[in-house]
């Protein structure tokens, strides 16, 4: 692959097509914005796989999550570069969930042939982006033809074996605790799609904020992990009542939360009211909020809000974990109600 | 996820749209199937990641690849089957020409809510046939909805640090050699394509087995990694003069091949002959051959040989690496020509 005069390439940018450029050409002009790896990529792009250098005693983590053109953004709503941050960290944040350490990413990447070059640029940037903040390697990837937009990052991990926090051991009597507060992206989307809404302000920008650049809870879920006290943990991508029935289905627990104990921030007060929504709702249901939600024995509570606000994040108790046969239950307004397995998922299901 | 009763399942089984099932219903039939993950995985798939236990000492190896309906398959000449196992065994190709071996895969898939629930689970049987051809943990994925099918495999693999293979360190006067046989799989394509080729029988028959079945080379690859005499691989995905030319690139050196040398067997040759085909043209550009193309000091020519011999692969010396100034040539009926970086490339690149 000979990389292209910078002239040569300055006149393909100004609306070149994907199919204009081909494929090889393409690879070049990504290979030269991701840059140089750090050091433990050993073989990065290029070669027919990457090679990462893993420390001894470690587990892999790996993860993977699309997003598709009109299912998950609209090239109208959301800019190329937020559609690759994004892609980016809500595979972040899944292994935040685990207490691990994101490590090297692979991007694949499905393109019409009629797609603007320029926006596979900006789809880079805010990959590149992402992963300077996360401190993550993008070591490889693939490019195939298709009918619409894919991108679909796979992520490698690592966390000490004996540190590694999966869903499954949740048991009756541990609080259950989220960090930062819900609500936000969802109230986000709400936002873009009402023309009007502008009109809030500043509390609308900041929910816009976190629905186009979810941020991981990476150090949070690291802090939790070394505390040693966490005993199941989930990211929240599709919303409270859903991502915390599958910790309870993991866990083979019941639950009840406390509607009154949920941390809503005013920014999502605010858009709930002005388009009619239920705030309660918004907070359990609207989904990518890619915050933690954890277990932990109720003697451990001070310990790991310690743990966390050492790394600047709050959290909030808004539960306790009960046998299954209790089920899982909300109290709202006085009264316990079942706590819909309510949330985003694909296919109607 | 509560797993559904057995007839319940076997009612939705009878044509079933992926749409009907749900996402929750589609991934507990996915996880069924999949079954139990062998020890080294530490967490399988339903949490947030996978986690699996790697060797100290290596290397983690990561690729992906992904196969797009109507550009790399289509439903109608391609069984789910086919299309699963091919999905796996491409990936464990890359972990191959690394000298590696594959560990773990995720499987990302982007379906119709239209598809039939069938189709799923038929892929699902050809993935892990072919995991278990390759003793790869199939460990999670990720499900979304979109136009067109996508199946995107990331492949996690290890190798010892001191054994991998990288394109890059093929130096002038190395010779140049392949496993098994080219052109194969495009002659199958072919076979497909004609109507009136079942008339050459047999011969067809193989050749659309390594098309719809791609065999990786797992233990040449590793044979060839613990000789310590190979200095740069590549697998052979989009045709050998592509791949020849990207091992160049990478190596920084020129090549002649001599087309007489091309290992091309008797049903490559018969296929050409009944579609007119130019042999030599389907031996280099036809593509998906999924052998392992690979230079050697020539001093190292026997010991390697015999390294394959003895896990009962063939390979054949096809020429020899040069300075980088002498560029990529073919001898073809005495003539020394070009070797056009002919292949099959995405976005006609």
């Amino acid at each position: 692959v000979q990389p292209k005069a910078d002239g040569q390439e300055a006149a393909l940018a100004a609306g070149a097509r994907v199919g204009d450029l081909g494929e090889l050409a393409l690879i070049e002009r990504i290979n030269r914005r991701v840059g140089s790896p750090p050091r433990r990529v050993v073989i990065g792009i290029g070669d027919d796989t990457a090679a990462v250098r893993l420390t001894a005693g470690t587990l892999a983590l790996m993860t993977t999550d699309a997003m598709v053109e009109d299912v998950h953004f609209r090239r109208r709503s959301s800019s190329a570069a937020d559609v690759g941050w994004k892609a980016l960290a809500i595979n972040a944040s899944d292994i935040a969930s685990m207490g691990g350490a994101p490590t090297a990413a692979m991007v694949s990447l499905v393109l019409p042939p009629t797609l603007e070059a320029r926006w596979v640029d900006d789809l880079y940037e805010g990959l590149i982006e992402a992963a300077r903040a996360f401190d993550i390697a993008i070591v490889g990837g693939n490019l195939a033809q298709g009918p619409s937009i894919v991108i679909d990052v796979g992520l490698l991990g690592e966390v000490a074996e004996d540190r590694v926090i999966s869903r499954a051991h949740a048991r009756p009597g541990d609080l259950v605790a989220v960090t930062g507060t819900l609500g936000r992206a969802a109230a986000g989307l709400i936002a873009l799609e009402h023309d009007s809404l502008p009109a809030v302000g500043s509390e609308a920008a900041s929910a816009i904020q976190a629905q186009r650049r979810p941020q991981p809870r990476l150090a949070a879920g690291r802090a939790l992990a070394a505390s040693g006290a966490v005993r199941a943990m989930i990211d929240l991508s599709d919303g409270l009542a859903l991502d915390l029935s599958r910790l309870c289905d993991a866990s083979a627990v019941g639950v009840r939360i406390d509607a009154t104990r949920l941390p809503i921030d005013a920014a999502v007060q605010t858009v709930a009211r002005f388009a009619g929504r239920d705030l309660v709702d918004l907070a359990i249901a609207g989904g990518e909020d890619y915050e933690l939600l954890f277990a932990i024995p109720p003697e451990a509570e001070r310990q790991v809000m310690d743990a966390l606000a050492a790394v600047e994040v709050s959290a909030t108790v808004i539960g306790t974990m009960l046998s299954s046969e209790h089920g899982r239950t909300i109290v709202v307004d006085g009264a316990e109600v079942p706590l819909e397995a309510r949330g985003w998922t694909h296919f109607g299901g």
